[in-house]
């Protein structure tokens, strides 16, 4: 059976994100099975490096499904693009081996969060920035998002509120740029809690706006309390920008 | 009385264009108006560089409006910026002299017209390009564009149906430029017909396709006939870029 990868790109606004639980056939992954299998006559179901939430983006998901199609990649790329809605885009569909698998083998992801900021608001990037008006202490961000590198302990920055599972993780690089009126918060990590990016975003934009201190961040680490922690920022500003398997 | 200049950003997507004859209040120059108006407390009218037509976009119109307003120009660009839909913005308002004149003192215009071009469609484009997912020839396309530089009677390359006023313009420059999947072609010249704009533009991506030959282009701008140049291409992929005032 053959085992095939597909690289994603879509505008989230519209979706109840990538994968939701319950009746809801307004997902990516649905609009993704639905056109794959149409394709293949096949009952398809494909497996996303991860999910992402209602009204965010992604530069580059990843995501697997096996068929017995005999159709070649580039074929199923140009259906995939002919049948999905205009804002799913199939950017690369590829063979991989029969064992690779989108979620378990995904060993790093980075997350984009993008913020327009100035007196002047944008009007093509409306949707795919968060706007903040006031200027931002990028200088203080970025010592903020200095204590957040390294592994630590990520509960007090996620909505996860089951106690079973590990909130540990690791985060290598926080970097955060800022270019006329665009400023981007490039996030790079072994993996992210549910909504930690939003609300590790969130706090820096509360710190750059002088809301909270930098030095604040170890006592939220250390308290594990979501209240302690930032806003979550809007869904709009996030985009998933790459995912890594290997070593 | 005094005489404000704006500089205006808009995504056409859903109104009727800048300006349109008949009752309908989906154009930009009618949001705008109703926003001024309110703001002044006066039955603001505008003054536009020129029309575009629905669905073409602006990052750079420029407008023009008098008023007894004491507000500052900075107080008026943040309570335009409030009140206007998120798909128009006002990027700046200066104060300029009583004679200055939006439309009449235009002495050139630049217009940009984008397209997005490859196997594989754009996402986060797809409102502000005209995708093509076949390969252009960019240099037939130079070739042709080429012919059309310099003083002519664009009356084929417009949907200019009466003969009474002139069809004669001046094109100073038509820049084609790709990079990676995006070919852009940025026109300037001291002003353009109705639908002249895209209809170059259709014509060069015709040429481009390989469906007419560069050479062919003297003959059209001879000929006079609008139905011997190309088809007008979409106006998702237009954009007002410049108005230049002055020598």
């Amino acid at each position: 059976m053959r085992n095939v990868k597909l690289i994603i790109e879509y505008d989230g606004t519209k979706y109840n994100g990538w994968q939701r639980l319950g009746n809801t056939d307004n997902t990516i992954q649905a609009k993704l099975e639905g056109v794959l299998s149409k394709m293949t006559g096949e009952n398809i179901e494909i497996i996303g490096s991860g999910r992402t939430d209602a009204g965010v983006h992604a530069y580059h998901q990843i995501a697997n499904f096996k068929t017995h199609s005999m159709m070649s990649v580039y074929e199923m790329r140009d259906y995939c693009n002919q049948y999905l809605p205009q804002d799913i885009v199939v950017k690369e569909a590829v063979e991989v081996e029969e064992r690779f698998h989108a979620r378990y083998n995904a060993t790093s992801k980075k997350y984009l969060y993008r913020i327009w900021t100035g007196r002047i608001p944008t009007v093509f990037h409306r949707k795919y920035t968060y706007y903040i008006p006031q200027r931002l202490n990028v200088e203080a961000m970025r010592k903020a998002a200095s204590y957040l590198i390294g592994e630590h302990d990520f509960q007090a920055f996620s909505s996860v509120k089951s106690k079973k599972k590990s909130t540990v993780r690791k985060i290598y690089a926080i970097d955060i740029h800022k270019e006329d009126s665009e400023l981007n918060i490039l996030f790079h990590g072994n993996g992210f809690l549910h909504n930690m990016v939003r609300i590790i975003a969130g706090t820096l934009i509360e710190v750059g706006l002088g809301k909270m201190k930098a030095e604040e961040i170890p006592e939220i680490l250390e308290g594990k309390i979501r209240a302690q922690a930032g806003i979550t920022a809007p869904a709009q500003g996030l985009f998933l920008y790459e995912v890594h398997y290997g070593e």
